[in-house]
């Protein structure tokens, strides 16, 4: 049996916490250290006798980490963090500002080069695995349209501004596919879809106080970039629901490519997902991902990577031949 | 502007005839010539101006052809074919018989590595896009079940079996999925299933002049290994109701994975495709590897490959640099 692949976590939020939970599903790998900003004293994780460490005193572990996973946020910490820690580890991380990624990629991908380290960038499910079955999608059809569906989800993003409306106490955002577009782009159809006509949009909203409810949602489905364009349900409801009903974090969506082949058949395909937890899978999907970080490190593939170049294989604990006996 | 990459086909059947097809939706590629063991002038090509040879002549024109994709069929050709024209030939081929595929990989792997060509085997959508999905699903759950359904499909073997019943003048045969058995996979309750629970098979029978249809029935859903095992429906038709109805050959099918993280959270993962042509999606996979495997040989990467040792990216006409950009 070989030695186990040695994982560090640096940031110990929700993905912090899935990527910890997520190791224990993969015995081949083993968790050696969190890294937080927090004061580590303060941090209590759920796996017994894993050493917490200050994010600053990193580099002293270079050596016991083979790779590092990355769990901060794409915003305010990745953008730093990515290039800064690529100079010491092999690194996975979930950066999925999509519009910055290639600035990213050249960012991480000079320290990597620079110091021969392995750095897979954007992995999770979008960008990520829905980012592999748009280009695939793509390459079997070559004459076709891709459509992407997300939800029925929570969106961190769209919460975040239901939370800071005026007269707003608590409250979630649901992001919904909408049934009848994702039935058209099924059968073939390839139709041209405005904004509205893909999604919509229904929040669960605890109000302050004394409150105006009218105010309140009018603010909502009228804001703009967030809300404006689509179709968007508010509905009010106690503190109590919202814990009880509104506190999982499920995700999911569709990656459809309608298409036909050279003789006009149509052509379908069609990637889905249906997650009871966002943030376990993604951690899942980082994890499998460090698997591949830490053979091509070992080959010498070193330089900034995304999941279009990890072949499948890499992914797997189980060796080439096993794979081709019990998979293909 | 690069050069097109050359590709020839060998083997001028249905899948042929879709690789012909698929080459024209694939600018970046173009087919220089086929190959056939019948009599070159007897073959008439889709396309102007492509020439056809003899395929004992195939040596010859080693120096001409980037990458050859084979045609033939997985009992009779390829065993024979795989190995021997990976000597002079990178190639790609759909070998599909599950349970040989490792002494076939031996077979290729061994010629592949010896005279350095890039010989990808076992391409299509099962094996292929299903065994990745197979492969994923696991990876990044790596707690829970695979489930694969078929159909609805046409089952070119089954309805051989069909045809060769006595009293059968022709016919052919749908594989189903069972509704109630994809609905609990999708609903993450991990069911045990057997065969019959799984799918159902269905067939359109023309009879023999005078044949008794009970008997046919009888001697149909009987048959060990093909039927015996599933329910099957007999329908019996006249020819030009075959002929009318049954020409096309759709197929498809489902690769579910439902497993759960480590709170015991549910998370699905479903491929799902829905063919209009089962030999012309076929056809179109075996091109975009093609790119792949010319590709693989540019950067001196030898040896037989399967879909498991391809990062997708290698599969599109893009750079890397517009992947990122347009589609992570």
């Amino acid at each position: 049996m070989n030695a186990k692949i040695r994982i560090g976590i640096a940031g110990y939020g929700n993905l912090g916490k899935g990527v910890e939970l997520a190791l224990s599903q993969n015995p081949d790998m083993e968790l050696v250290a969190v890294f937080s900003r927090r004061d580590p004293a303060s941090l209590s994780l759920q796996t017994a006798g894993i050493p917490v460490y200050a994010l600053d005193t990193i580099e002293q572990h270079k050596e016991t980490i083979d790779v590092l996973i990355l769990c901060g946020g794409s915003k305010d910490d990745l953008p730093h963090q990515g290039p800064h820690l690529a100079q010491w580890f092999n690194t996975v991380d979930s950066f999925d500002t999509h519009a910055a990624i290639p600035d990213y990629f050249a960012a991480v991908d000079a320290v990597a080069q620079q110091t021969q380290h392995t750095n897979i960038i954007a992995v999770g499910w979008d960008p990520g695995l829905f980012s592999i079955n748009r280009l695939m999608g793509e390459c079997v059809l070559p004459e076709g349209q891709t459509y992407t569906f997300w939800g029925k989800g929570l969106s961190q993003g769209h919460s975040d501004a239901v939370r800071r409306v005026d007269g707003v106490k608590a409250g979630v955002q649901y992001t919904l596919p909408i049934e009848e577009a994702v039935n058209r782009v099924r059968n073939g159809e390839m139709p041209e879809l405005s904004t509205r006509e893909k999604h919509r949009r229904e929040c669960f909203v605890v109000l302050e106080e004394g409150a105006d409810a009218d105010q309140v949602k009018e603010a909502i489905v009228t804001m703009p970039n967030y809300f404006a364009d689509y179709d968007t349900t508010v509905h009010f409801i106690t503190m109590e629901e919202l814990e009880r009903n509104h506190s999982a974090m499920p995700h999911g969506g569709f990656v459809i490519r309608s298409g036909h082949s050279a003789t006009h058949t149509k052509q379908t395909v069609e990637y889905a997902l249906n997650l009871g937890s966002n943030p376990e899978f993604t951690s899942s999907v980082l994890v499998a991902y460090a698997r591949a970080a830490y053979r091509l490190a070992q080959q010498q593939q070193y330089g900034a990577k995304t999941v279009f170049d990890i072949a499948p294989g890499l992914l797997s604990p189980k060796s080439p031949a096993d794979l081709r006996k019990a998979l293909l």
